[in-house]
Formats: C-alpha cells, structure tokens, sequence
C-alpha cells in the first residue's frame, strides 16, 4: 500500500503546515507587535502557497487514482480517499490566476470597506463589491457541471451538501415564525442591564472555564479585539475573549469560543494528521459553540454557577437578576450584539441578499435600499445610516459569499441536538446546576466529534438526532427564553 | 535573469520557512500549553523536512550554475550567489540517513544526558556521547577534502572560516593571561551580594530596555526558564528574560538578549528574505549580546541608570554597591553562572577537550578525569562530583561539537568592538551616563550590523576594527574590571 503510506504522510504534512498557519494567526491576533505585520504577510503567503502545491500536485492524482482501484481499504481509509479525491477536485479546478485574483480583491476589499465605513459611504465600497461579486461568479463556474447554481458551488467550501433551496426552506420558516415572537418579547419589561466590573468578569471567565474543563496543561485563554478560538493540536486548545463593557459577553463569548475548541479536541484521535481529523463544517461548527453559548452559558438551571462565580469575584448577583440580563431581547441594527431571538433574522436577511447579488437579481447599486427594507420588513428597526447597515460587516469585502448562512444553522443545530441529548441523557437541569457538564461534553463527543469530517452537514445531524436539519427545536427552544 | 528571479524567490520562501520556525520555537518556550509538545514536535520536523528538500533541490544547482557564468550582477547578488553555491553544496553532502541519524542521536543523547545527570553517572552517559562523536566525524567527513581536520569541518556550521589553529593560539593567550588575573581579582575582599526584589527587577528591565529603545511597537519581552532571543522579521524582536534569585542575572540577561535583536533588527533592509540577511556566524552574534551586557551593562558609567531604575522600581541602591555587585569575581564550578572574568576559562576548557575528542587523541573513559585536571589548572577548584563537571551542559548530549568556543570568541570580540568603537566614536562614558546609546547602536549598525552576512567572521573584525581577531582588549578590559 505505498499509495496510501505516501498520500497519509502529504496529509500529515499539509495539516502540519495548517497548524503553523493557525500559529502564526493566532500570534497575529494575540502576541504580535504591530510592527510585525508585513513580515508576517509573507510568511502566511508562503504557507499558503506552499500548501496549495502540495495539496494540488499531480502525484496526489496519482495516488488516489490507484487507491480508488483497491478494495482493500478500511472504512476510515475509504473515507479519507473519498474527501482528498474531492478536495483535490476542488482545489485543481480553481485556475491559479483566478485564485491570486481573489485573494488579492479579498484583500484589497477589506481596506476599502474600512475607509468606507469610516465615511459612511456606500458608494466608495460599491466597486470592491461589485469586483469580489464577479470574482466569486468566475470561482463558482470553475465548479458549474457540479451545482444547480453559483451560489450552490460556494456554499461548498463552508457547508459541503447544503444548498440554497433548503436553506430558503429553514430560513423561510424561521422569517415567519421569529417576527412575532420578537414582537412578543419586547412587549415585556426590559431587565436592568448589568454592570460587572472587569475583574469580576475575569474571574467568572477563568472559574466557568476551569469547570467546562479548561486546564492550563492543553489550554489557553487570551484576549483579543474579537474573541477567536484555534488549535495547533488537539492537546493545544487556545481561545480569546474581551472585556469591553460592563456586560457578560466576556463570559459567553468564552463559552461559545470553548464550544469550537472541544469539538476539534474529542474528535477520533486516529483522525489526528489526516484530512478527516477536523470539524467537518461551519454549520456544525457554529452548532458547538452555540450550544456552549445559549443552552449551556444561557441555561436557567446553569445561572446559580455563573452567578456564584461572578460573587465569588468580587460582583454579587441573584442567578434571577443575572439570567434576566442574558436573555434580554431587543430588536437592534448591528448582528454581532443581537440578542439570542434577533440573531438569526440578520442572517435571514444577509442570505436573502448575497443570493440575489451572486445570482444577479440585485443591483450593487440597489443594495443599500433592499438591506434597509429587509431590516425594516423582518427586525422593525430603520436603518438610520450605511455604516450601522449594509457596511457593518467585513465577509462581503472580503469576497466570502455563502458564509453567513451558517451562523443562524449552526443556531439551529444546536437547539436541534441539545434536545437529542437530554431526550438520551435526561435532562441536565440538575447537573448543570452543579456546574457538572461531563455528559453533555461526553454525548458531544460520541454524536458529533468524533467522526470529524468522514460526515458532511446534514448527514452528521441526521446521525446525531434521527431527523434531518430541523427549525423546531430552536422556535420551541426561542419561545422558552421570551415567555419565561 | 529568470534565474536570480528564480533564486531570489527560493531564498524568501526559505526565510519565511525559517521565521515560522522561530515562531514555533518562542511559542513552544514561551506560551504554548505543556501537552502542545508532541504536535509541536510533528510541526517543527515537517518544517525542517520541507525546508530542507526545497533548499536542496537540483533547480537551485541549476540556478546557481547559470547565475555563476553571468557577469552582470550587482555585489549584493554576487554575495548572495556564492553563499547560496556554498549552503547548497554543504546541505547536499550530507547524506539523508547520516543527517537523520544525527537528529535521531542528538535528541536520544538529551534524554540520556538528563537522567545521567540527575543520578551522577558519566557511565550512563558515556556510550551516547560516543556515538554522538562517532557521528559529528562521520558528519566532518563528509567535507574532508575542503578542511584541514574534522573539527574545522564542524566549526564552519557556527564560524565559517575559523580553525581549531586559530583558535588554539587565541585561547593560547587566554588561557596563560587570565589566570593571574582571577588570582589576584580573589585576593580582594568580596562584595556583599544584592537581594533584589522582583518587582524592582522587573521594573529595572522594563525601563533600562526602554532606554535601549525596545518599544511595545516592535519588540517583545516575555519570561522564559533560560533567557532567549529570536525574531519573526526585522520589525518583530523577542526576547525574554527570568527572575530566579535576587540578583541582577535578569537586568543582564536581557541586554544580553537585546544585543542579539539588535544585529538582526539593523541589517540592511534590502537583504531580508535573502540567505544574506542574518548574522553571519555564532561568535559575531555572541560579540553583540555580549558588547550590550559586559561593555554597556556592566559599565561603571552606566551603573547609575541602572541603580536609578532599581531605585525608582523600590529597590533603593547606589551606583558604587551595584557595579561591586556585577563585578564580583568568584572561580567557580558552572559555566552558566560564571562572572565576566573567569567565564572564558570555562569555555578554554570545553574548546580543548571536544577537540581532542573529535581527533581521537581522547577516549570517552578518560573525560571526567581529563576536565577535572582542567578546571585545577585553569581556574584553581576542585570538581566534587560529575554532576558539578562534565556533565553541566548540554551540548555534547546535543552533539554539538564546535559551538563552545563562539561563547568566548564573542567576549573578546565584544572587546575589540567596544576599543574600536569608543576610538571612533569617543568615549560613550557621558553619553552612557545619560542613558543615551544613541551612538552605540549607530557605530555597531554601521560596522557591524548592516552587511549582514556577506562577510564571515574574522573578515568583518578586520572591516569593523582594522584588526584581525584579537585578545589584547579583552584582556585590557578585565584586567581593568579586576583592578577598579
């Protein structure tokens, strides 16, 4: 089996380089002195290049043409033959020009966008955008024979199996079941908003973290200006957090970054330096640190240990006071500080758009209007001006188109599997509240990470639950927090 | 020129490869969770195995041979072709089994080394340093045609173009010189030594490196258990330093450390990413760490910045008690701990016996004894116990054989440079008092610093300061420090 030794030993070595990729980001985002930047580019370009040379090279072909031949594979190595046959597809199908355009527009588009957000200027960002749409039209044709449509082909790269028919199907459901139940909620009195002062937040932090099992022998907990989570093994786990205002986010953002970390931590180690030893998509993905976030970190029952952690340092606080502030709902304009309900209608609507543009139904030019609209139609707040609309976020700068979805299906997912795991474990009510997270990090472990990528998306969900990709749960689950 | 083109992208791939390495290295010393290791291990393996295929590879000869029939390059590309001619001829001689080998002996022989040295027992040690002479021979055989003995062969991987004769007549001196003067030095009554708080400590380091100019932009300084440096591009230094006991080690060991990013931070720009753009050898690099701590840190007019700074840090001490302090001469057992005077005995000693080992002329069995003899002579103690002698430093465990002497080669190369620039540039005695080393970092830059490594070793001494190597002012210097 020489075939399988040499193409086991370029995944070794291509997740090797990956790793050091993921090195050097995080020191980016976390130790780095500015001054460090331009040398830093290089060195990322470098990996990538490198990387692509050798994920791409035509000895790989070579390889899996003779595997695909033999019989003789185990379960593991057939589906490790499967998933570097298609990612090498993939990879070979993308011309090398095209690759360094995009790249090089990505980039470009980032700095323009955050000029033109500065300015409050839509106008100064409307080429950039226009370039990476057509940019990302090209990259999807290079995948044309395979997908019903361009925005099928990018959707690929984030959540491989997904399309967009069935995700306007979920979102469809959440856009007319979420609106009045927001309407609802906000009709009650809102809590007084809590103010923590920094330390008590950092001792919350470390202490709910140590109880998730956060250890200083394979963790590490930084701050960054956006909370990130990565891993350079599966015994090196590192996540960030921030403190910056008197709220909790410092505590959930923490928990949610956790939630990804665990999942690249208890996936199958004999996956560990192959192509299937890591998450398998952003849905999924998103799925872990959300169900950290809002079953977990957002839990009644869990309230009395955050609580109680929060008083231990220095901040005292009732666990009714404290989960009154959490599940706060408040239609908003800006994604990233959208309560738990409103969440998923921004994504709604950045699906809704994105779709038109790379489908070319809308205009550039038309945007700015059709984001104000769809704000006003599914989250009842006017836009007042571009930079708290339709420049809020970085993706469409940075070329990433089929993206966004995944936030609200990663939202989705989790409520879909907390339910699966108290109806098999019970309900954790009781051991939460004693701060005991074992069984839900043991049936995480044996539902969903540990197959790493040998399941796509849906498949995975359908395993780990018995139904396919389902809004329901998460509508019950929504309904719980804004009628409590 | 598509072959310099061709060259030139080769030489910046194996920068980048290179810094990353660094990066993993800090990391691993610095931040990284104690269970990272293995991965860590696996990364840093990958990276030396790529580096080293793509920076042997047969189009780089192809490169190089056209490069070498063209007339028209500029001196920057002259230097740069002929020290690429020279690495690639040197990577390429060693067989692939012999260099594993010697990865493989070196990384056994640690582990050895550590447990031998925790029970005190050479014997345990002694069949794996045989084998790791018997390998550093097959290594210099591998350049037998281009040296006059295997040692030379080993010497070029530090110190291109130094030999053990040139280096047994520079020790010569040292070794007949130094100790009447440690004789007499110990005659003096000792000083009391200082108990130094770590947090005057810390504030020392933090503010005595600030007036070196290591500002938060460019620079890092973080703690590690044995003090570093490295560099991830020319704008991005780190260094680090500890804090053991209550004395000033920390305060030294970080100017030392800053001397080191100092030589990589000022090579002229337009070499990096280039084979040109680092230090050019072992000892120039030591001469730098060591100008910073022997000639600026211990300097009695410096004494009272850095008295000030322990002052303002709540240590109140006065100029005269801390340069007694730092100028405490004491012969003693361990290297590493060794004052500026009887420090190069140390490495005469190590210099002497590797040699002789690596000649043959010295059998394993008969080491213990022979560096017992040694330290008797040169430096007048009694050896109790291995643990205490033979067996202090890793090196040998390592198989690095030819590093030593660079560790004194650098003290008086520190010297030659400091005459030469004090003649220069005046004396630095106000200047230094003030904390102003405005001049020293330009002199050292302009001399030293900015060729980078497009001349060895003894042709840059002889550049900076007229001079072949030479002993005489290191002598003058510790003879004045001896006698002060």
């Amino acid at each position: 089996m020489a075939a399988l030794d040499a193409l086991r030993a370029r995944l070794a070595e291509l997740t090797d380089l990956s790793l050091l990729g993921h090195l050097a980001a995080w020191d980016q985002r976390t130790m780095m002195p500015p001054d460090g930047s331009p040398a830093r580019a290089h060195q990322l370009s470098t990996l990538q290049r490198l990387s692509h040379e050798r994920a791409t090279a035509d000895e790989v072909g070579e390889w899996l043409g003779e595997l695909e031949s033999t019989g003789d594979l185990t379960d593991v190595d057939r589906d490790l033959v499967r998933l570097a046959r298609r990612d090498w597809d993939r990879d070979r199908r993308v011309p090398i020009d095209l690759a360094a355009e995009l790249a090089q527009a990505g980039a470009e588009g980032q700095d323009v966008w955050q000029a033109a957000r500065a300015a409050d200027d839509f106008s100064a960002f409307a080429p950039a955008l226009r370039r990476n749409i057509e940019l990302a039209r090209a990259y999807a044709a290079c995948f044309a024979d395979e997908f019903a449509g361009p925005y099928d082909a990018l959707l690929a790269d984030y959540d491989f199996g997904l399309t967009a028919a069935r995700i306007q199907e979920v979102f469809g459901r959440l856009g007319e079941a979420l609106p009045p139940l927001v309407a609802e909620a906000v009709q009650r009195p809102a809590p007084a908003p809590l103010q923590v002062p920094v330390a008590a937040q950092q001792a919350a932090v470390t202490s709910t973290l140590a109880r998730l099992g956060v250890l200083p022998d394979s963790w590490r907990v930084d701050v960054s200006a956006h909370p990130f989570s990565t891993n350079m093994g599966q015994r090196d786990s590192r996540i960030t957090t921030r403190y910056e205002d008197g709220q909790l986010e410092s505590v959930l953002a923490a928990m949610h970054e956790f939630g990804h970390s665990l999942y690249e931590r208890q996936i199958a180690p004999e996956l560990a330096r192959t192509n299937l030893g890591h998450g398998t998509s952003m849905s999924v993905h998103e799925s872990q640190s959300k169900l950290w976030e809002n079953h977990v970190g957002r839990n009644p029952a869990f309230a009395g240990v955050i609580a109680g952690e929060l008083t231990a340092g220095g901040f005292a606080v009732e666990p009714s006071t404290l989960l009154a502030a959490l599940g706060r709902v408040q239609p908003s304009l800006i994604r990233v500080s959208a309560d738990e309900l409103t969440y998923p209608l921004h994504i709604v609507l950045r699906f809704e758009l994105e779709l038109a543009l790379i489908e070319g139904r809308l205009d550039v030019a038309d945007l700015p209007a059709a984001w104000n609209d769809g704000m006003r139609r599914l989250l009842g707040v006017e836009v007042p001006s571009d930079a708290h609309g339709v420049l809020q976020d970085v993706h469409w700068a940075a070329g990433a188109f089929g993206y966004f979805p995944s936030y609200a299906l990663g939202t989705l997912i989790a409520a879909q599997l907390w339910e699966a795991l108290e109806a098999a474990a019970g309900s954790q009510d009781e051991a939460l509240a004693a701060g005991d997270v074992s069984a839900v990090r043991r049936w995480l472990a044996d539902h969903v990470h540990h197959v790493g990528r040998r399941l796509d998306t849906e498949p995975l969900v359908t395993a780990a639950t018995g139904r396919g990709l389902d809004v329901e749960p998460f509508l019950r689950h929504v309904t719980h927090v804004a009628t409590r």
